[in-house]
């Protein structure tokens, strides 16, 4: 029986994160791989519930440890509900954000504390951390104006405001990588798409 | 202007927490003192959508520690939003079950382990425990019979079934005053209800 894979793809908005994920998993498929694409809550109820509470417009008054504790929980029953089983059948599990954007995103950028952050998601995934991990590393700016390219609009007057964050966020990948130098690849998400995913290709390449 | 203090109750169903909590609010308003009598969610907004997660009788593959970590985001939430603000007003806040029912319930008896279940819980409070804690001791037997007479009915077959896992509770608040001997204080709830009342008002008083 073939050995089931867990990998994440981590980045900013904007960084192409989601058409290399397709690409990766139809080629997969295609060579013959078992592929399972998910990213949280990824359909399963009780995630979806979870994030319906974080979303909900009206939570303004949402502490951001209750959020945290919320992605966490989130987290753990899409784990154990759809990506353990997958693994365990021999899949390889591709999905878009995992435990890095929590401590890159709340961890780092939003103040809590990458350890403390770290401290409640190890608690949700039970040492499940994932084989590899794709990054891909754009400049917030970069990013923010290939995101409105799509969309034919020029980048407005809030997402300039919110560049400090995701400069912030930026950062926090990085620290990451410092922390986690083998498990995370940095994908220079700057190039054409085509180069993006040659990187990323090899890279998962190597491991299966 | 007066200090804040907070205090917590805790111990099992049909020990007389709720009747010994509704007495002592009662009195220390008489007396004057501010006073807030709360549980989780306590009618906090966020809170309560989170409970209602836990609760939803749909949700049977919820996960143990999904279900910890959503404990741990709605009392984040209601001590962010009810607890504190009360207690930097100078109230007196007496809160029915806080962080030893998950340690005790969740960690122990459910066997996640007190140290884990503590950890999510320590990133959820920021090193708000209570000052005192007053925990009203009875056997699990006795305690559930004292409900089922409530009830006007005779200890049924499920009742007897959950019994284990009531004991497991106990021994789990056993090891909890070990672990916090100063701050959990024993009452011996199996009294009848005016010395229960007495026990845990002259512990009260010591403090304040």
């Amino acid at each position: 029986m073939k050995k089931g894979m867990f990998i994440t793809v981590e980045g900013p908005e904007g960084a192409g994160k989601t058409t290399i994920i397709d690409m990766l998993a139809s080629n997969l498929a295609e060579e013959g791989y078992q592929v399972l694409q998910t990213r949280e809550p990824g359909g399963i109820e009780i995630a979806e519930q979870i994030r319906s509470v974080i979303l909900d417009k009206n939570n303004t008054k949402m502490d951001p440890r209750t959020e945290a504790l919320l992605y966490a929980a989130a987290r753990r029953q899409h784990l154990v509900e759809k990506v353990k089983p997958a693994i365990d059948k021999g899949s390889i599990v591709l999905c878009d954000r995992f435990i890095d954007s929590s401590l890159a995103y709340q961890g780092y950028a939003r103040g809590l504390g990458i350890d403390e952050v770290y401290s409640i998601n190890s608690f949700a995934i039970e040492g499940m951390m994932p084989e590899l991990t794709l990054y891909f590393d754009i400049q917030p700016e970069a990013g923010l104006e290939r995101i409105n390219q799509h969309k034919g609009r020029e980048v407005n007057r809030l997402d300039l405001e919110k560049l400090d964050f995701h400069l912030k966020v930026r950062e926090g990948y990085m620290k990451l990588m410092e922390l986690y130098p083998e498990r995370i690849y940095k994908v220079d998400a700057s190039k054409p798409l085509e180069e993006v995913y040659q990187q990323a290709e090899s890279k998962l390449k190597e491991l299966i």
